[in-house]
């Protein structure tokens, strides 16, 4: 269960994202995780998420968890810090942070976790050449990662 | 090109479709005429998008065009009425005009432009089950539609 | 910490909720979630969330959990039952089950816990009418709440 | 009415923007309209939309319009062309064209129309230094702009 990879993306607070109250809405948060772990499977597997689809992997959510720590306005540059957290036999997760870009300050942290199926929703096993990737591409284990 | 088939439904905006102008973030509003036509469909055709699609006839959108006439809020009910416009050999219209239910007070108004194509996007020609249902459950055409 | 009130709300899966993977996109449980809560406010304790934000009064989230058990397609009617937890000092919970209305087969539980908080984000404690309120409303103890 | 400014912005199609059908959801475009005028208002006019809206500024839509002419799935590269296309008296317009980055292949064309208000929704005049900043900005009527 150690801590395999991780990436930071950075992305702005869209008008269609806030709401009445004048920050994010709630919901948004687990879309800007998507695209957190995107870019970290992209960028530190050199495997897009889209190209595991097309091999007929999928990574649906089973659960997810979010606490919303502050709040971001829009245009607000906001860093997305993911970390691939865990990789077991059958499933995947992935540790977010959400800060402001400008200042560090915290605006939501979760994590999300993910079941591997086929198209169909069937659970399936990670195939074993996905396992090796994430093995070679992760850190050293003195790397100190947050 | 006559009038067709119309239908009203009633709707709450959720917060989660306002913005911080503190009224529905103008996208919103494409969603809600989906929810309009699928109504329309259900109630006054006695068929359901999600059947039609089963029987691989899709309706993607070619053209919207929208016209913002008024506010509306959180929780405020909305009135969607919609009307099957136009019925061509390869296009279907959808008029819509969402106003405030309490007051009549005009919200949108505009209309989507429909093709009919396969699962692949391929352009078909509609069945002819599917225009003489439209047909039978045309209104007469002396029924003073708006 | 018993549970107070809960309440059942009827929603249909739109097309705009769905996504690549041919169920709803992890997100929106989230606002079907705001969905129920809006509506158990609104029926069993006769008051409107908007009315709640128009005296001051805000509930931001502050932590939610969700679990996924199933799929839901498009146009699928889903039940929504909710639960308001736990009514402590400065915090409110609710849970939520959502369950395709068809055959009650699962497809998300969660819950979203709650801060109160001005206008500007300042916490506040909850009025005594609040409180006074939720207890006036809640079902008796002896009621077999899940 | 001669064409004023015009900006490319580019953005990846996000999971959460796909529905059932495998391309993009029809209102996402105009999300991503307002990405794009964004982007053109931060880069050639030095100037952010939420400080206009400090500054009591607020350019609510008052009509939209869109022809969809492609798909566009999940992690596709799209390019946002956005031209401030008018500046009357009482109104801005941005014309929006929308193609796949790899290949130009067109997704999305269309235009938003906007007014000038105050927060409270009242019509103002655009300020005089704004008018002023679009001009200075403005390239040179020589330039061969679509």
């Amino acid at each position: 269960m150690m801590s395999l990879l991780h990436d930071v993306l950075q992305l702005r607070v869209r008008y269609s994202e806030t709401d009445q109250m004048g920050t994010f809405y709630n919901s948004r948060a687990l879309e800007w995780f998507e695209c957190g772990r995107t870019e970290l499977m992209r960028r530190r597997l050199g495997l897009s998420y889209a190209g595991l689809e097309a091999k007929n992997i999928f990574l649906p959510l089973v659960e997810a968890h979010l606490e919303y720590a502050g709040g971001a306005r829009y245009d607000d540059l906001l860093a997305i810090t993911t970390t691939l957290a865990a990789a077991g036999r059958a499933k995947l997760r992935f540790d977010v942070r959400i800060a402001q870009q400008a200042n560090g300050k915290p605006v939501v942290r979760g994590y999300t976790l993910h079941a591997f199926t086929d198209a169909a929703g069937k659970p399936i096993r990670p195939p074993a050449w996905f396992i090796e990737q994430l093995h070679r591409a992760a850190e050293p284990a003195s790397d100190p990662l947050t």
